[in-house]
């Protein structure tokens, strides 16, 4: 099985939530890159319809993101309705009110099914690594897998299972983390690299605070087969990113890594509800997901960005608001110039000869 | 004012603290990169010493880095004594016991005169801006002026200042931060790269777990003009590292940034003396340094790595133990065979056409 080739190295990280539309990921397949569409928070209808809006419009040559589902656990949902109430406390005296914890696994089974019905090009896996009956029925009908990772040790298990490539996500990336061990160490996306390409053959592509052509051109020098842009592509006119939260992208306010939203850590803008929250956050998903869906929702759609997840990437200030197709002609053309740049200034030279110098 | 030229753009990163040494600054200058001796917890004779070495091995192309000190604080001072209390009661349950926080300068003034004496080719700064007169007196005698900085804000602040170029430091990186802004971004290497590249026009050297050649390409490809790398020469027999921490680099060992061991976040292997007090040390440097370093060297030297500082960047397990001008050379093949590669399989074609892809 191996990854498609595409016009230009640059892959649509899939935006659950709103922005990834099929819109978009069909404006980037039409532009020469791979667009990924996601499947988190929809129901399976809306995924086939979404499939095959993307499918009128490029053919087959996208791919579909599954979140793989962690089992029920009480204890998580213990600490989830903690979690809660001290939110709900909070949200109150602000006019909200968020939901009852609960479990769901997304209608997992029914997804996957559709995906290798649709003999889905690639299908790319988040939060979990996909059990082997998963992996064997997609590549069955001739679909990759992509399993995300964010440390070595998702990486080895990925491999093992038969992943054809590795999303490899670092630490700079906005939303959700799509790892699944609890790893102690934070990788930021070009250590990581550097690690995956020592320890494993298989294809990578770098996920993790790229915005730019030169970091576009950085990650596949450092050995990426490909760079996945989320944040860099949410200003879009084809993204659904909410008015409200595309501004908040353009400036230049910090970001951090929190639980506060979701019960998983996740890269926001830092605001009124991440700030107040990101310290008792408990590992909670997806109950807590469950529970503050509607309650931001419901505050997006009234632009109350201090109270809900304005996901963004560490270099977000550079997203830039054109079409798709121009986000991706800009990138392929500043990489191209970053790597011949880099090539002609010092990398076409003969080697370093040791040598005093004066 | 010009950042020297060397036959390659590798530099090593001034260490304080036992690994710098005048060898390696040495070593490493001989191979055709830059080496930075540090000034730091030396007294000027020994950095006159030290500087001599250096000079008498290759002459003046190499660097010194200066520690910037803050102004003494009464405040500050407070929070390191609680927290060294707390420290204290540990301690002594191990056998160990630190010293009374206190200020220094670390004889800033005097080695700032000796490095003007001197004509010191590049001089660089870390923990702060230094003034006006520090850089023109610099300037006057040819040096030339390097500011590291962890953010864009900072960034601002070294240009506006002179600086003739900006050490961009990335979270990944080991040992302690270099920037003196309080910034709510914990900003990874290629992010921060990408938004100094917009916002400057000042050389960049990019810093931040820089392990193998892939990366040093990487991050010129990005747009720095050279990659600084620390942790990648611990292992070499010219360092001064302590031999337990050159094991303990070689481990996979999770790394986090801390202020537990100085007062100042700096990245290390997690041990114990980290994972206890992580969560409680406060932003008191240089007095919790001062309070814990003849502790931590009493350690150091007794092999006992749960109690000292073992300074690491993220991609510490890549360090290799060869002699220094063997990694230069090893790095440097490893950079021109990565930026060749990506130019062959990608960056060498036409750009992008838009198309459907089937």
């Amino acid at each position: 099985m191996r990854l498609p080739t595409t016009p230009t190295p640059i892959v649509l990280a899939p935006m659950a939530g709103g922005p990834g539309t099929p819109e978009l990921v069909a404006a980037v397949g039409s532009a020469g890159a791979l667009g990924f569409l996601p499947s988190g928070y929809v129901d399976v209808d809306t995924l086939r319809t979404n499939i095959d809006v993307v499918r009128s419009r490029i053919g087959g040559s996208f791919g579909v993101n599954l979140f793989v589902p962690a089992a029920p656990d009480a204890e998580r949902l213990q600490r989830a309705e903690q979690y809660v109430a001290r939110l709900a406390a909070w949200a109150e005296t602000v006019g909200m009110q968020p939901d009852r914890p609960a479990y769901t696994d997304d209608h997992y089974t029914d997804k996957l099914s559709l995906l290798v019905e649709q003999r889905t090009r690639v299908v790319s896996f988040t939060f979990g690594l996909p059990d082997q009956e998963a992996v064997d029925a997609l590549h069955d009908v001739g679909s990759s897998v992509l399993v995300t990772v964010t440390n070595p040790e998702e990486a080895s298990a990925a491999v093992a299972r038969g992943a054809d490539g590795l999303v490899a996500q670092g630490w700079e990336a906005g939303a959700h983390q799509g790892g699944w061990l609890d790893s102690a160490e934070h990788w930021g996306v070009l250590p990581l690299l550097q690690s995956l390409v020592e320890q494993v053959d298989t294809p990578l592509v770098a996920a993790g605070g790229i915005a730019t052509g030169r970091a576009v051109a950085a990650v596949l020098t450092a050995g990426a087969q490909a760079a996945m842009l989320g944040t860099a592509f949410m200003r879009c006119p084809e993204a659904g990113t909410a008015p409200s939260h595309a501004a908040a992208l353009h400036g230049s306010g910090p970001t951090l890594m929190t639980r506060a939203f979701t019960g998983r850590p996740a890269r926001a803008l830092s605001n009124e509800l991440a700030s107040r929250f990101d310290a008792v956050a408990p590992d909670a998903y997806p109950e807590v997901h469950v529970a503050t869906s509607r309650m931001r929702a419901d505050a997006r759609s009234r632009d109350h960005t201090d109270r809900y997840h304005l996901w963004a990437g560490q270099a977000h200030a550079l997203a830039r608001a054109v079409p798709a197709a121009d986000v991706v002609a800009t990138l392929d053309g500043e990489a191209r110039a970053a790597l011949q740049r880099a090539t002609l200034s010092w990398g076409a030279g003969a080697p370093a000869k040791p040598g005093r110098q004066g």
